[in-house]
């Protein structure tokens, strides 16, 4: 059945390997009869900082508190128009597919500023005014999918479970489990590419064939396994004792 | 004897509890006698997008590569003006405090944009153009500190070592081992305050004595024991199995 398929993108040279990959996603998912839309960041001029110019019509005009804002302009439909369409083009997704290279172990400013303003308080945090009640596995974007997709320039032993930088799935988790899950979305396992400061082109299209075979299945795959906060894992936000017991850290949140 | 410190930070309202933490940590240090270096984020308009506008000078205008044109600027003293100010300002610091409220389990875009833009090729990777040779405790800001000040919202259960969140220093380990320590410094444990969003102002208070005795110990306190790259415990950038034997993950990095 048609779907339609939000892809947010944070590269501003269409010749880098990340939006090659973007042009497959979209080639790939129109070709399969899904509706894509499109968040290319640098070339819409995305606003990554997050500030006083988002709220046109304030609440308090003494004090500039983030949360207070947000909430009243979100409320009130006095939000900026740029971040009211970002909010309906997930609304109106069934799945989210995120390019972006790997900055310093994270997303690119303009990516985390997407994340940052967004976000609104009542829309992906607050939601129904109910504070912490719905979230890891509930909230607005219930049921929809998220996938990233990483361009990695150092190589895949670097992120190895015991290599230097650390695993790329446990330097991920604040985007998958703490941005992507958290208002109830889906998500599946991150897709990296790894070495791509110096990925001649016969890999690079071996990367996208195995890229496309990824898409395929996209509304297929099994997502990662987080802890749903509502699924009676957790007493008090904290995971229960007979899960993952004697364990701590970031992986017990996953049901392996 | 006399320090130079750096502080950077991230909240545009005066008021905030970043910023009265900000405060405290100026008047703290100066009163001790230290010089105190700036970087308002906010206040300097900070341009958060790491893109073209950064390479008024390019090498290559036929298709934008990042690290090719950092590299490119940083060498031959093309980049922009605000990116190698920040640079100097590092250089001449002994330590860097880092002043922000936690935004989606991580730095808001406009930091995260400072170090997307200033950490150049040849500069914070790629140090004397020796790819990974120096880093993880080697490299061009070895021998300073810096230490995470951080705002959280959300209460400190909910960042436990089972909480639902995650632990904080796991969600933070992108910042700490990742950025900080990467280029040489040596890290102190995070400082957080918890629960920022419904404290009262004798608890703020409170908050703020705390933070003042950790700025007594700057220069004394030890830092986070990250395992150093080249101090002998890594082999091919794996860490050696006799150290943290049959463990995995970020943790695995920290020789407790």
């Amino acid at each position: 059945m048609p779907k339609t398929v939000l892809v947010v993108y944070a590269h501003p040279e269409p010749r880098s390997l990340t939006r090659r990959f973007v042009a497959e996603t979209i080639q790939t998912l129109e070709r399969q009869g899904h509706t894509v839309h499109q968040s290319d960041l640098h070339g819409m001029g995305w606003k990554a900082t997050f500030d006083e110019d988002d709220f046109p019509g304030r609440i308090n005009n003494d004090r500039f508190a983030f949360i207070q804002e947000s909430e009243h302009a979100y409320r009130t439909g006095q939000q900026t128009r740029d971040v009211a369409t970002e909010q309906r083009k997930l609304l109106d997704a069934d799945a989210v597919i995120f390019h972006f290279p790997l900055w310093w172990f994270g997303m690119p400013a303009i990516l985390k500023g997407w994340i940052d303003r967004v976000y609104a308080y009542g829309f992906a945090y607050g939601y129904k005014g109910a504070g912490n009640r719905y979230r890891y596995g509930d909230g607005i974007l219930k049921g929809k999918r998220a996938l990233l997709s990483v361009m990695v320039g150092g190589p895949a032993q670097d992120y190895a479970p015991r290599g230097i930088n650390g695993p790329l799935d446990e330097l991920l988790f604040p985007i998958t489990h703490g941005a992507l899950f958290f208002p109830g979305m889906d998500v599946l396992p991150t897709h990296a590419v790894y070495g791509t400061g110096k990925l001649d082109n016969a890999v690079a299209e071996k990367e996208i064939a195995a890229w496309r075979s990824r898409l395929d299945n996209l509304f297929d795959e099994t997502p990662i396994p987080f802890r749903r906060q509502n699924g009676g894992e957790y007493q008090g936000n904290i995971l229960a004792e007979e899960f993952s017991p004697g364990e701590a850290g970031l992986t017990v949140h996953i049901d392996h």
